[in-house]
């Protein structure tokens, strides 16, 4: 089984890499772009022959308490096949 | 508009910081997890009364150019509404 999780910026938290970015890119002349917010993306394979919703509430736990600060963090777990 | 990037290592390209966080999940205890790989991912937002195929190629050049290595990385380019 493989998950994927996402962890963003909460929407209230100042991101200067993504300002950077976003401040890059205008000026190499890609004036269309408004924002650019940066985050951090996980691929994860689980073992086979774990049950799926057993799957679901420990990559929660790990999305929560290791991949993420949620002080300041926003996190989205996908589960896939 | 809004779009969203992710860059990932190429599968063919050792990902030291996936397979330490893999290690540390496995000595917490999350025996499950057979693999981890760590990406970037980026919110983009485009200025209103950008044509959507415009935004896709730009979007497209800038993960490319700007956002990817394309030498050890892939990206994937995914447009929200």
């Amino acid at each position: 089984m493989k998950a994927r999780v996402y962890v963003s910026m909460k929407p209230t938290v100042l991101d200067p890499q993504g300002q950077t970015i976003c401040s890059a890119l205008n000026h190499m002349g890609h004036k269309e772009i408004a924002s650019v917010r940066q985050g951090k993306y996980f691929e994860i394979g689980v073992a086979e022959g774990t049950a799926p919703d057993a799957a679901t509430r420990v990559l929660d736990e790990i999305a929560r308490d290791v991949l993420s600060n949620p002080v300041i963090e926003d996190y989205r777990v996908e589960i896939l096949d």
